[in-house]
């Protein structure tokens, strides 16, 4: 806890109770946690005037135990027992809690709403397929009797991508098909099932030499957030990036081919880096959420594993405008990229100091005589990966930048220092939640030229709210631009209002010109900011290729991608 | 000439008459040639077994006037009247020799044909228009009187993608569409209008600080062999590399935004470099060969303009093999990509060391000397560019590699001598026609794991030919792959046979591993092996697009991609 004085908070630790609420929404491991620390602790008692008292007894802790009484609705009694002929009775479920487990993804809404016991669509019958001909037969004869398919990866959706609006079937990818299919190294590329995890497809590439026999050890280079808590093949559909995209690319560029089992058939693109052979149907199917079919296989770009060839360096900048500047610098330089980069905003900076413990340190004296003083100053951290020279040059040239930007070299420890949390951060939101502190995230894409209009306007917008945090910081860089990333911690009266809070937020987005999301996907959540954002024309194209998968319009129904909204809310469709 | 001895051909050096078909099949500038040197005369002569005299009277030079009379197919003269409303008399031409002209791309059957007098499809009316509002009001009027249209850019085309198989009329997009319209130096971006040519491009950029008051130079960053005679918007909706693809990019990388008018209405894409919004849009517009409709402005990657750091290296290697293997190790080695990057195979090799001047020099003694003989040899040519140390690393990395593969490092000087050729080449098609001798391309991508079968087995079907030469490299490389180029040299009985002929190494591509074309695009001429390649289910997706963007198969119809030919041969369809 650092700071010892003064009582603690309550807060929970032990693993929810089988079969409750809280064992859904919980993020990750139920026996981990990553409580705020003192610093933090501090800040929110401050910015919400909470006393001591406030943190000793939970609200609402989610605990009970699910029950809900909720019929079918979209498949009935003779279309279960097909099912269960297609799967084996031991990969079917109608049972209240994985109904529910299945269709709730980490929205702060779902959290909030699973806390009060309150539950939203759910899904009819959980399925496990165990291969592609599973698939493949329960696509076709869902399709046949008109039963909505909703695919259930890692479970770590933040835009509701994963509600069953009309019921139908769930397909949770993870439970069987979850192996490395082949390691090719000659080509470097590894075709993996897509309900593999994070870690254990990271596992299998760093052990290649073992496993596959292979020359060389691996790496995926996908690393989001959700690294440890989601499949590879979530992450292709719904365009994640990971933490050090900026060098190996967010995770649409890594896929060299997939095979889709769709409605309307089955598509298995070929393994060519790159042909002219027309536009390019693999594109077409990266991004597609769900809406066009199952994704069973997808081959990938893999790299070379050379941890011991990474850097560390993190700078601090006088201003949010010359973090920027360096920023947008180092991704025009043509000396390759920096693998983690991320800079961060004023208030950012404040609070990421305290959260990485580098407040009230050597180091911060430092800073501040040397004139960067809080709520000025602003945070860059940066590592550097790939061939060693190559590691060390883009460290060199990202330094020269930073300095011809006042920026003041930190050393690497700052970002090893963020480093070993990257994966932990969202243990943090039930200890907040409990006490009835709200904590959420944002993200758009944004181009150089309206960074500054884009940050200023939406940080207005989320200021605006009374005793609001609000950080901001840029992490995925592109020479033509980046994406800002908002996380604010807030109190609200209801989740109606929290909700009405965040639409703020995302119409803030199409104001300033932003995107409704840079890697969170549309899912459900971010529907009714697509036409606006796409135009009619380019929603129109992708209606069109929807139509052409899925006729009947069983694949992820409801407002996914906002492609059958027809006018109304994706809230009201049933 | 080199060579002084003997006597000399009788290469043809003055333009082509005005009005001549020669004046449409000929290369490039009318002025400019690029005779084979005197080695490389030697070494035809020998391989045909033809004597100096053979070389004295050039055959079917094609230096007649084009004339020929062909009805309108699919415009009547009301509707000319109409187009003529549209974008005035001046921009509207329906001469014989401007249909043809404009009708005519650069494959080898095309020029055999004309050589003789032999004109297929032409357009029916040549239109020139002025601005993104002309192409807006023409296609809406063709699309409503069902009159085809097709889209010429730089006419450097070898697929037949420019052949107006059903008539109607010919967009040139450079007569005025050729303007830079904006350069984004904050996003590094520059838009353009589709029609501006490769060398103008680059000279705006290249004088960014002049013309647009930038603080640095840029380059594009793509340089085709047809650079100085194609579009921007050609190399876009074709899909092409340029020969420094390695490190900037193929075409469609390169590509930020569009805006194309279709006849189903017109979509302008955003300019975010990186957004989780579903599948891109912008992308299922690249490699659309003026099939969805006509691209009327583009933004692109520029990138800073770093000549002075350019490091040329250049290595031997004993075999192909090991040629193969260190161009994949760097291509694995994430320190960064070469930008110019070949490997020749050993008649390559053999050929190109002639071509460049190297043969019989003290250089050529020293490979000799050192192990490296002829037909056994196989060369790598290269350069690094981007920043100073990234690209002397690139170039220092490069190097131990080679070496690792028994490479023997030849200076910089081999790719020095390549360099100024590089867009010359084309013109030793037509000194070589003159005197019967056929000389042509064919491009396929490859995976690493199946380079071998794919050179081996293509290059078995065009030796089986009599006294055919074959030359093969490898020229735009990833981590995953490369692309084989295939250029033979060869005498045919007539235009059937050497049809007959290219189908063969067509089929071959098929057979043993090869898309149909790794930067020529499918055009029509690639068209029949398309189902096959992608298979039916690929095919149908893009099918689908056309029917959304273009439901009356006005824009390029009669095979162009394989979309229309419902059993037929693109050949049939008129």
């Amino acid at each position: 806890m650092g700071d010892q004085k003064g009582p603690q908070p309550n807060w929970i630790e032990a693993a929810p109770p089988k079969g409750s609420f809280r064992s859904i929404f919980k993020w990750g491991d139920p026996h981990a946690y990553k409580h705020p620390n003192a610093r933090l602790y501090r800040l929110l008692k401050e910015a919400f005037s909470l006393a001591d008292d406030h943190f000793k007894v939970p609200i609402d802790d989610g605990c009970r135990p699910v029950a809900f009484d909720r019929p079918a609705k979209a498949v009935s009694p003779e279309q279960v027992t097909a099912i269960r002929q297609i799967v084996g009775d031991e990969n079917v479920s109608a049972k209240s809690y994985d109904r529910l487990k299945y269709a709730t993804g980490k929205t702060l809404e779902e959290s909030l709403r699973l806390r009060q016991g309150e539950v939203q669509a759910v899904s009819d019958l959980v399925v496990h397929p165990r291969h592609k001909e599973d698939v493949r037969q329960l696509v076709a004869y869902c399709d046949r009797e008109r039963i909505p398919v909703v695919v259930y990866g890692g479970g770590s959706s933040v835009n509701f991508g994963l509600r069953p609006a009309k019921g139908g079937i769930t397909l949770v990818m993870g439970t069987h098909m979850n192996r490395v299919v082949q390691l090719n190294e000659t080509n470097q590329t590894a075709t993996v099932q897509a309900g593999i995890m994070g870690p254990d497809y990271e596992a299998a590439l760093n052990e290649a030499p073992r496993r596959f026999q292979a020359r060389h050890r691996y790496t995926c280079g996908h690393f989001p957030q959700s690294f440890e808590y989601s499949t590879v093949g979530g992450w292709v559909v719904t365009l994640g990036s990971g933490q050090m995209s900026s060098y190996y690319g967010d995770a649409g560029d890594l896929v060299i081919s997939q095979e889709v089992v769709t409605p309307s058939g089955d598509l298995k693109t070929l393994d060519f880096p790159a042909t002219a052979n027309g536009p390019s149907v693999n594109r077409m199917l990266i991004g597609s959420e769900g809406c066009f079919g199952v994704l069973v296989e997808v081959t990938l770009k893999i790299f070379r594993y050379l941890p011991k060839n990474r850097r560390y360096f993190s700078f601090i900048f006088p201003s949010w405008e010359k973090a920027v500047d360096a920023g947008r610098e180092i991704s025009q330089g043509q000396f390759g990229m920096p693998a983690v980069f991320r800079i961060s905003d004023e208030e950012e900076t404040h609070i990421g100091l305290k959260l990485y413990g580098i407040d009230g340190t050597p180091l911060d004296r430092f800073m501040r005589l040397r004139g960067y003083p809080p709520y000025k100053r602003c945070l860059m951290i940066a590592t550097a990966e790939g061939e060693k020279r190559f590691a060390r040059n883009v460290k060199r040239c990202a330094k020269a930048i930073c300095r011809r930007f006042n920026g003041l070299y930190l050393s690497g420890y700052p970002t090893r220092k963020w480093e070993p949390g990257r994966f932990k951060d969202p243990y943090l939101r039930e200890d907040l939640n409990d006490y009835g502190i709200l904590i959420d995230t944002l993200d758009t894409a944004v181009t150089w030229d309206r960074i500054h209009q884009l940050h200023q306007g939406v940080r207005a917008v989320i200021k605006l709210r009374p005793a609001t945090i609000c950080m901001t910081h840029a992490s995925h860089f592109y020479p033509q631009g980046t994406n800002l990333y908002f996380i604010f911690i807030a109190r609200a009266r209801d989740i109606d209002d929290y909700t009405a809070f965040q639409d703020e937020i995302l119409d803030a987005f199409q104001r300033f010109g932003g995107s409704p999301t840079h890697h969170h996907g549309i899912g459900k959540l971010f529907s009714p900011w697509m036409d606006a954002h796409l135009g009619e024309a380019q929603m129109a194209v992708l209606r069109a290729l929807k139509r052409h998968f899925d006729p009947n319009n069983i694949m992820n129904p409801g407002g996914q991608l906002g492609l059958d909204l027809e006018g109304r809310h994706w809230r009201e469709i049933r």
